[in-house]
């Protein structure tokens, strides 16, 4: 079994580089950020943009390297914003979104992070988190950021931004990083060694 | 002055493919289609996604290959949709942007068509053609495709989808034509001479 020590992260996002140092820090592994610039590919699956970024990422790097993409789907406007959720957040935003919503009874929408890796050989594997839910008829809460204030978990009546604890249980990130971890552990020698995440 | 006798396009549009053997079959160029897969990059700016559409063309079929990209930017919606138009179109489609418009008063437009040539040596140019105008109050027409039926250009009181022939003369698509022709016959020399496209 291979040592592992240090991995790369691929993001510009320095909230979620401290969440990973955090969460990867107890099992001994440090995690830098990768400076590098990737291209974000435009396809409409997560998990395709996620292995790309993976892929050239590492052909940068040369170590073992990962990224992070998440997106909002919403079954009655066919998936969108899906891949293209920061971009839609940048522009037409909650408001907009809310707008698209208006009379439009089926409210169903799932939340995915993908996470893909890139091992020391360049092999990139994924990790796919979703969170079943619905879009609120209003924002709601001050908390989390993005779609957050308007994406009730299904069981909840709450939404992310209103209850970040909860968001942070249940969320399609957080399941996402408990496939990776569990994979980290499965996969490589580790210094620390962690129960529960 | 070289001469030009064949230029490769890379698309999977089969009806621009035609328009263009038209155009450029008068300068004596033939035009077949590059059949080869390019990754589009997310960028919100069409002449980078074109840019490194043609240049990852070039590479693959060595010969001088052109790529064509367009989209509509609504001003009051930050430029939504921007370079994403085609996912725009699939998913909420025009009754979406519709939805969204509700209540503007600014409803400016434009639509802005960027083609992006790879020479003989890979040197990229870039052509790009805008049509300024706004978005209706509602869908008239069934002529064109896409946003058609619900951009109007402006000094006009229809919609391109309600006159295809003042779509022809006006639009994004046809000025950036013209620059890439205009440019076609300053630098090549062609068997085929028109006067006007």
């Amino acid at each position: 079994m291979k040592v592992l020590r240090k991995l790369y992260f691929c993001t510009s996002n320095k909230g979620k580089l401290s969440e990973y140092r955090e969460i990867l820090g107890k099992l001994g592994v440090r995690v830098s950020m990768a400076r590098v610039k990737v291209k974000e590919v435009q396809s409409e699956s997560l998990e395709e943009v996620a292995t790309e970024k993976a892929r050239e990422a590492f052909e940068k790097v040369k170590k073992p390297v990962f990224v992070e993409d998440a997106g909002l789907f919403v079954d009655a406007l066919k998936g969108f914003p899906g891949v293209y959720s920061s971009y839609v957040m940048k522009t037409i935003g909650n408001d907009g979104l809310l707008k698209l919503m208006e009379g439009v009874k089926n409210r169903r929408a799932c939340f995915k992070a993908v996470i893909a890796f890139a091992d020391e050989d360049g092999r990139v594997r994924v990790f796919e988190g979703k969170c079943e839910g619905s879009i609120a008829n209003e924002k709601k809460g001050s908390e989390g950021f993005g779609f957050d204030p308007i994406f009730i978990p299904r069981g909840y009546g709450k939404t992310f931004a209103e209850d970040l604890r909860l968001k942070n249980e249940v969320s399609h990130r957080r399941k996402a990083i408990e496939k990776f971890v569990s994979f980290l552990r499965k996969s490589y020698l580790l210094k620390g060694a962690v129960s529960k995440i």
